[in-house]
């Protein structure tokens, strides 16, 4: 859907962001390829030493300024049917001097802000062509924006989660003791791409001792009948859209005893954190009802990370659910729940699934089984 | 060879980059995750919203900041073993204020360097973690020591250029009238991991017009018998280093008259360029040399970019061969030599060395065949 410059809908989200820059102060939104310029333009450029960069003045026509060498690729994406200038720069050119010349006198005298990835490098040397600007974070502007999904995104998010869901589905291929989990991983990865995304971005197989560490990737550990084993995967689509999925099986046999019993609390706690997310909650009571859950069950400190992150265009966006976040949840919203219990050394579990706030409560965007699955490969 | 530490050297890094930060008046160099990270410490760690952060200080131990849910790949990396000091944050905890309290109040009020590619955000928080810092960035301090490759070093890239050799040297089982950049494409990439790298960073396969665009990567056009194709393609290896290479090829039959023309001119340039490499040769000097070949020969205007890139842990890197440049080379610089013709909206040619400045010359880690290759499939 979203390649469709007409679904995109871009001349409402970048005039969606003039207002919201102009309310919050800002004189000129600049960003670089990533996310937001996705998110804004349609351009999924690439980021690269030569400044390609959106200007978004609080009032007037934005421009793209792109290196001479990307203006097909531009003028080839969405943009270059949106209405959107694109000023190409040619090699020996100051770009930065450029995105100075574009910018009103009170913009480079006011407050510039800058897409939260924009390289280190284009940050010094815009701030060195405008000297006099203070340079701000665009995320209250454009983060604001994209953390409201709209139909079409949600969409885009349902499709990701089914297409999640059916790798997880055939996990039984894949997940046997006597295999490595860097056996396991490549399998998971062939299927992440075989089952629609265009790229798999991440591949955690925790098993046993290496469950209980949360960011945990791949190992050459052979999988042992009985143990837990974390699985956590995900992969954009065409459109851009995100997919971020976790189960925890147990590779045949018997668990650990004392897994069973802490995994039913841990599948307790996502649940009622699933179903307490409505509007008006707000990122920290939403992470305080699982922690609650957990903590009461003795297992508080094993409950080592926040309960979830935004998804959209990355795997990893606002709203964060996370102590301290008391932004409160609205319609369009989405993010991963995730707690997870860990105990050092021996074994760990997590439970994700990607939902969406709507007007009465959760949608899942995942339904892979959350009982605690055992695969008899 | 770069995952042993001891071959990586990370001491003689660490302190050759205190020496330079000395040198140049940095009191503390921060490094975020990316390529300069890997260099410095031999973690590859992957960007994220939460902070990783080496903290460098002109004199004193380096010590490497990391969200506790990362400080067990943390240590797992060459990293682990080396000496250097790991220091974890905790969900709730400010990691920026973590890195200002590491700091001596010289650098708290001095001059603290950043590696090109830290993201805004971090920036920007880095900047009120320490409002009395003044930011530059590190590329004079990381970019001057990795511009200069070791021997184990130029042996990676020489194991690169030997794997993308292979999958140029295999161009005629995919490559034919008939197909679509896109089909041909996608066999090319699988063929780049198939070689041995373990990404497919880019895959440009540029045929008729489509090769008049330098930076075109693939679309559904059919290719066409006779069709001058660019293909540029380039990965990763296990070690981090990368492949980057370019031929032209025809797609069977007789390519356009003038195409053969100038694709002389173009062999001719590329040949003068890589016999002018030597140390004290500038960039800007040879970027001239094949630059004056072709504009002799009338198509001055049809060369569209500069002649090259750095090349090592990154694709594109320091230094660039470009006009304005006078960075004098030097013994261990490993760089892109790829002049091109274009003739918009018709056809284009590129040819595409990686090269090693050496004593003598240069070292050309690409081998494949310079003369046209018609491609009889």
């Amino acid at each position: 859907m979203t390649s469709d410059p007409a679904t995109l809908d871009l001349g409402s989200r970048l005039t969606r962001a003039q207002d919201l820059a102009r309310q919050q102060g800002v004189d000129a939104v600049l960003v670089s390829p990533g996310a937001d310029l996705r998110y804004l333009t349609g351009y999924d450029a690439k980021p690269l030493e030569r400044l390609t960069c959106l200007v978004l003045t609080a009032a007037g026509d934005p421009v793209l300024v792109v290196p001479a060498l990307e203006q097909p690729a531009a003028l080839a994406s969405p943009v270059g049917a949106s209405g959107v200038s694109v000023v190409a720069w040619q090699e020996t050119e100051d770009p930065y001097a450029l995105v100075g010349s574009l910018l009103p006198a009170a913009a480079a005298q006011g407050t510039v802000a800058l897409d939260n990835h924009m390289w280190a490098e284009k940050v010094l040397a815009l701030a060195a062509a405008l000297p006099r600007a203070r340079q701000v974070l665009a995320t209250p502007v454009i983060g604001e924006l994209r953390m409201r999904k709209t139909d079409d995104e949600v969409d885009a998010l349902r499709q990701a989660g089914r297409a999640i869901d059916r790798v997880h589905s055939r996990m039984g291929e894949w997940l046997r003791p006597g295999r490595t989990e860097r056996e396991v991983g490549r399998d998971i990865a062939d299927a992440i791409v075989a089952e629609g995304h265009v790229t798999a971005d991440f591949v955690i197989v925790g098993s046993g001792p290496n469950g209980s560490s949360p960011h945990h990737e791949l190992s050459d550990r052979v999988i042992e009948r009985g143990d837990p084993v974390v699985v956590d995967i995900g992969g954009s689509l065409e459109s851009g859209y995100c997919s971020d999925c976790t189960r925890t099986y147990v590779a045949g046999g018997e668990p650990p005893a004392d897994f069973a019993a802490y995994y039913a609390v841990l599948q307790r706690a996502q649940a009622e954190q699933c179903e307490f997310v409505r509007p008006g909650v707000t990122a920290q009571e939403l992470d305080a009802v699982g922690r609650d859950v957990i903590t009461a069950a003795g297992y508080g400190e094993a409950f080592l990370h926040r309960t979830g992150h935004g998804i959209g265009l990355e795997t990893h966006e606002e709203p964060y659910i996370v102590y301290g976040n008391h932004l409160p949840l609205e319609p369009g919203m989405a993010f991963s729940v995730e707690p997870g219990i860990y105990l050092a050394g021996r074994h760990g579990a997590r439970i994700e699934d990607i939902v969406v706030c709507g007007d009465d409560g959760a949608e899942r965007m995942n339904h892979a089984p959350r009982d605690l699955v055992v695969l008899e490969g």
